[in-house]
């Protein structure tokens, strides 16, 4: 299941908002659709959204007849950056960008061989998360030993999906069930967006991998009458002292873990750390429309009318709170999977040690 | 707004599915149908549910054209009582009101005897409910002193509707209102029948208190960025101990609050207690439809179909664990809320001084 497709002249994107119901795929033609797409959450997850960014600037290099201004390039990307502020793993991306595109514009007359270069990129880095995707479920996968049963707990969609690969916690859950371990994964929700149960339960179930589906307010239930192995989630950013954003309802989910004793792991690539902020406290949190609570709003009928009509879910006029991530503290985290290895304890002298060797 | 309406030859209860929607009351004309309703949640709440129960039961007399055989009262009865198995207050209703019915039974010959002291039964049933919620809701809010800012967190719904009266939880913030506190209440969804989406936001919007409604997973991202006075939750059945079964998420909710000493109370009257089980271990723990969360299926259009078709929340044949409550041990409670005084700290020793005087 490929959720980003290029094509070359456009791209086709998994509309993860009709799933499970639908595969339906959005062709975008040029940034600004892109750019659409990933405020509505048509594509999701940090290294996915990255990835999709940049091929959404390419369509608007393509869309040229000649060399932009530069000033109009830092336009358009700034426009990108600003589309979800809360993952890092697009403004590393751009930053990436930004040397190749230096490299060329100012060396090169020719918009061709600037086209080419920003497309080069874009697809290393489509290559490159791959890559980096099985190298974390292998890290993340040896941490539990021989195979045996194993019950975990999973939150929001960090699978195929929201990446290029088999996925971050994902994919480790996919490399356990392919070393034959009997894993058993009980899936949260993830209100109000329900990627949990709308995304994670079907990746795991088009697998064959045995999952279970609760609410988010369950954990609780769930860690005091069963024996939970560890609870394995993504991340959007890290910061240089391991203080993780990641969707709204992990940091209350590192809690609940912590208070009975269970492993939690964050798996997520190199390209999710933000060693510029010192702590989680300096990460933007991003607010989103209250009508995904009280309306559920996203999912629309075949007349594109929210599916809860107003006044359902919620009275009419309700005030609500909507923050899309929080930020879980370095010290609930038992360990950090990357593709370089596993960060524990959490701490910033390991996060420079392994990312840069001091 | 009166959820429980008795009208003497039928029992009118609001249909707290289609709140806040619609305020529609649905006409009970025996036994049968008011047990249909409690396990439908038209009407919930535990000491809602033991009222209409008892109401229920008294239909059932007055369908009678003579007196019933003992077996066939205690049949009924056994039926009211299996209708929620995890509240206590039906239970202990039931035992209080075969009191009563064993000495009109056994001494009256004639039915209209016995129909007359069980309608009054159920009628001081309610008005005892009242008066208890007053209570609880003076005794919880001399808690917090003089009129201040005040935030508070609360969980489902312990409001007007889930009782006879104001409230337990929600009397408690009622009654804080009217003493000229400035509450500022952030009220959990509540999922996945949103009792705290639909009920306690409406019930609070229509009395001018100030609520914010948040998704579950929100609570730990709301304590970590803001300070929060007080949880304030209700309860289904509290053992001995002072463990307590309440709606599921009410154990992880008493984490976070733990984790950020946030003091977590619960409300409820003497009827909520069953001193009969020593700890919370012994609760049964009701579970429910998994459609409940794949379908969010209570809440149907104009043709009875669920709002939600399969495979739109969530895949279709996903394994769904449903637990209705959870329970919150006593060591998590800072205080319960009673009719005759505050339990603190919550040992069997002060639970039993309270209501046994030894």
């Amino acid at each position: 299941m490929k959720s980003i497709d290029w094509k070359g002249s456009s791209l086709l994107l998994l509309d993860q908002r009709k799933l499970p119901k639908e595969k339906k795929y959005i062709e975008h033609k040029n940034l600004e659709e892109v750019i659409s797409s990933i405020q509505n959450m048509v594509v999701r997850g940090a290294p996915a959204i990255a990835i999709s960014g940049i091929f959404g600037f390419v369509l608007y290099l393509k869309s040229l007849s000649k060399k932009p201004e530069y000033r109009e390039v830092l336009e358009k990307l700034n426009l990108l950056l600003q589309s979800r502020p809360t993952a890092v793993n697009l403004k590393i991306a751009i930053q990436e960008y930004l040397n190749v595109f230096h490299e060329t514009y100012w060396n090169q007359v020719q918009l061709e061989r600037i086209l080419q270069e920003s497309e080069n990129f874009a697809l290393s880095l489509f290559e490159n998360d791959v890559h980096t995707n099985q190298k974390i479920s292998n890290y993340g996968a040896d941490l539990f030993g021989k195979a045996r049963k194993i019950n975990l707990v999973t939150y929001c969609n960090t699978g195929a999906i929201a990446t290029a690969g088999i996925g971050t916690a994902l994919g480790i859950i996919r490399e356990l069930h392919s070393r034959n371990f009997e894993v058993h994964v009980y899936a949260c929700e993830t209100r109000p967006y329900h990627q949990g149960s709308r995304l994670t339960t079907w990746e795991l179930m088009e697998e064959g991998i045995n999952v279970q589906l609760i609410c988010d307010n369950m954990v609780g239930w769930l860690m005091y009458t069963q024996k939970i192995d560890a609870v394995l989630v993504g991340a959007d950013r890290i910061t240089r002292n391991g203080d993780t954003a990641n969707k709204i309802g992990t940091y209350s989910l590192s809690l609940i873990a912590k208070a009975h004793n269970v492993p939690f792991y964050v798996a997520a690539s190199e390209s999710s750390f933000d060693l510029s902020l010192p702590t989680g406290k300096e990460i933007q949190i991003e607010m989103r429309d209250p009508r995904e609570i009280t309306q559920n709003f996203f999912l629309k009928d075949e007349l594109g009318e929210p599916i809860y009509p107003p006044g359902l879910l919620a009275p009419v006029g309700v005030k609500v709170l909507n923050p899309a991530f929080d930020v879980t503290p370095h010290e609930n985290i038992t360990g950090i999977i990357t593709e370089k290895g596993v960060i524990s304890p959490v701490e910033e002298k390991n996060i420079l040690y392994l990312f840069k060797g001091k």
